[in-house]
């Protein structure tokens, strides 16, 4: 297995990385290269800078955040004072957690669900329940089924924060519909009785969206500003090097969020915070997003087209076709095992190709079952012409698979009898 | 008050900025042209990095710490898997401190001591206790005390950490002698009976010395790299808009303090890493370091002689004279005040000069005074032709308290009798 994956040729299908060829290096020197000239902005960008982030950064953050819903600050009772910068998303992410959550607490999360978040929940010691998602995104009245269910066993105090990566999610592809979005957000709030549950809306892929209607924010819809934390990223949709994401944070969480990443490393990198404040001024940023929603449209019809050729004789076979995003979530049949001890798994190494199996995107939420069937194919790093051949060699693993569990199924049946 | 700090002529002594004009921003600029004018090395620098940080880097990290000692990394039984690159050394500090420590523990520090670190061993619910310094650093005898004391008391298990800003400590300017590193360190492996007590070396300003003697690290007394947790920052010695330290764990730390940071932010800005990497490989590191120590020492060396013209006349009055860092550490009268509460405070916002009172440096310790006769001022980011000024407006604060303090002391009379 190591030496397979240490195989040059081998072509990954399984890792969340970005392309490489559209960074913006160009952009990001020729930025820098201004920034430095000057000796004025050259020591603002080198000398410390402050908790909650570069200033001007943060108003044109919040302008962006407002213009992507189409409404003002004013619309959204936001202000530039709730914006906090971090080391990407990430940091978002965990703080918000740390800050929420007592070990014990419950968060609600979407089935599939972003693995990375899940393991830091686990480290908090947080029970994580979740929804199962359909292709509108997370099923908002298996939502209620659940939040009836805390409340009933008396614990929907210990309900803090439903998590959703509502804009072609990672790892589905999908994302929330309109509908289910004013939904949430109306559960959310007739829920919160004592305590008040938040909304973690994690739009780290918004701005990757190529075809497909767009949808406003939960965040825009919550117009007091009062439950849904708001966390995006560079990471996606400009360079993830630069390690930057930021949120948009209810009034009352700001205090105690900027003491806590106080404490963990008062302030994210200085240097990139003044770098992306004149990218996003000089419309460098959105000539790169505009730049990445073509390679990335093109990478991801390329993979629609060869599943739909490679798997064309499998008709138990679905899977999903975002309109934005990295990923496409396949789907084989019930008995199907794409997992590490399934025969899959092996053979895809073997022919030279890395998908996520599906069932690491599962929490451990004893109530919901894990399903083994399925499978992350993200198109984020992969070369263009290795896209085909990427398919071609897993639609051959999968037949190895079949191939294998048919004559597993014979050699046992003695033993069955 | 706050009309006077936003008084534009103020001048800090206060803040723990460094030097502006003295930034590297030409040999950050060059080395960023070089980086990003390559593909190759542009899309390594702004894709995603790894959670322990560059793999070059952290070989270069671990030769300068190595030669900084005189000795190999055999020697010191440690290899680039043993180093780790932080947002920064407070995440270090942050994250070491969540690894160890639960609520309840104890933690033993210097006083005073860096107050940004209290503050994060507050929020973790840590209890901390100190040991005095003088001359020579912390104080050892005091310190074997306080470790019987809390064997005596059954409560040495609950010691994990010792933390020592070693060299040129923040806030006063002292160093810890090299008998005292021995010893320190031997306390430490006397006292480890059921579990291993660390020592959190900070050496943030080690690379700032500007004259008097080298010292070892005490990483670098520690033979079987087990006890001792070295901090370190390219903040101080280079430029913290680039918000990078590193450390160099105990094997045994390593996989669970990556955990922690994988959950955190999994990775600090990979940009910055590639950037500081290039600048270690070409010698502008070392440049810029011999640069800094001239910048800094005339610094010191104005500060301390303004000292000796404006408080010639204060016998009572002591400071350190620091061979190294950013600070001198000034002792006035047993019952000068030099706290918020106090008259000088007050006085020096007026005159327009700012300093950090020394009370703000001790921690909560129940069975350890808090002197409130103490400033720490810095030599960081004041320009060099208003260090004189800075002090006149000092001493003319100083005077104003006696003055104040004496006709208190006159209304009071006829109250007290």
């Amino acid at each position: 297995m190591r030496q397979a994956v240490e195989n040059s040729n081998l072509i990954s299908l399984a890792a969340g990385f970005v392309d490489s060829e559209s960074l913006p290096s160009g952009e990001v020197s020729a930025a820098l290269d201004e920034l430095l000239a000057t000796p004025q902005s050259a020591q603002a960008a080198l000398q410390y800078g402050t908790t909650q982030g570069y200033a001007p950064l943060r108003e044109k953050l919040l302008a962006r955040v407002t213009a992507l819903d189409g409404l003002s600050s004013r619309d959204m009772a936001v202000s530039p004072d709730d914006v906090v910068v971090t080391t990407g998303s990430q940091q978002l992410l965990y703080l918000v957690s740390e800050l929420l959550l007592d070990p014990g607490d419950y968060v609600l999360t979407e089935a599939p669900s972003y693995f990375v978040y899940q393991a830091a929940l686990a480290s908090l010691g947080v029970r994580t329940l979740s929804v199962p998602i359909d292709r509108d995104g997370m099923n908002t009245d298996a939502l209620e089924e659940r939040l009836g269910q805390l409340e009933r066993a008396g614990e929907l105090d210990r309900l803090r924060l439903i998590y959703v990566c509502d804009y072609f999610q990672n790892p589905s592809g999908l994302s929330l519909s309109l509908g289910r979005r004013h939904r949430l957000l109306e559960l959310v709030k007739r829920f919160s009785r004592e305590r008040r549950i938040f909304i973690l809306e994690d739009a780290a892929y918004r701005e990757l969206c190529y075809d497909g209607p767009d949808l406003p924010s939960i965040k825009s819809l919550d117009r007091e500003n009062a439950y849904v934390i708001l966390g995006l990223s560079f990471s996606k949709s400009f360079a993830p090097g630069l390690k930057t994401g930021y949120g948009l944070l209810p009034r009352e969480l700001v205090a105690p969020f900027l003491r806590l990443k106080g404490n963990d490393d008062f302030g994210s990198n200085n240097l990139t915070q003044h770098l992306l404040d004149r990218v996003l001024a000089s419309g460098a940023y959105d000539r790169q997003v505009a730049a990445l929603r073509q390679v990335y449209a093109a990478k991801r019809d390329l993979l629609l087209g060869a599943l739909a050729r490679e798997f064309s004789d499998w008709p138990d076979v679905r899977w999903t076709r975002p309109t934005g995003g990295l990923y496409v979530w396949v789907t084989f049949s019930s008995d199907f095992d794409t997992g590490p001890q399934g025969p899959m798994m092996p053979a895809a190494v073997k022919e030279g190709v890395l998908y996520v199996p599906g069932q690491f995107c599962y929490v451990g939420d004893p109530n919901s079952p894990v399903p083994t069937n399925e499978a992350r194919l993200s198109f984020g790093i992969v070369k263009p012409d290795q896209i085909e051949e990427a398919v071609r060699r897993l639609a051959r693993a999968a037949r190895a698979h079949d191939h294998e569990a048919d004559s597993a199924a014979a050699k046992s049946q003695p033993i069955l009898m």
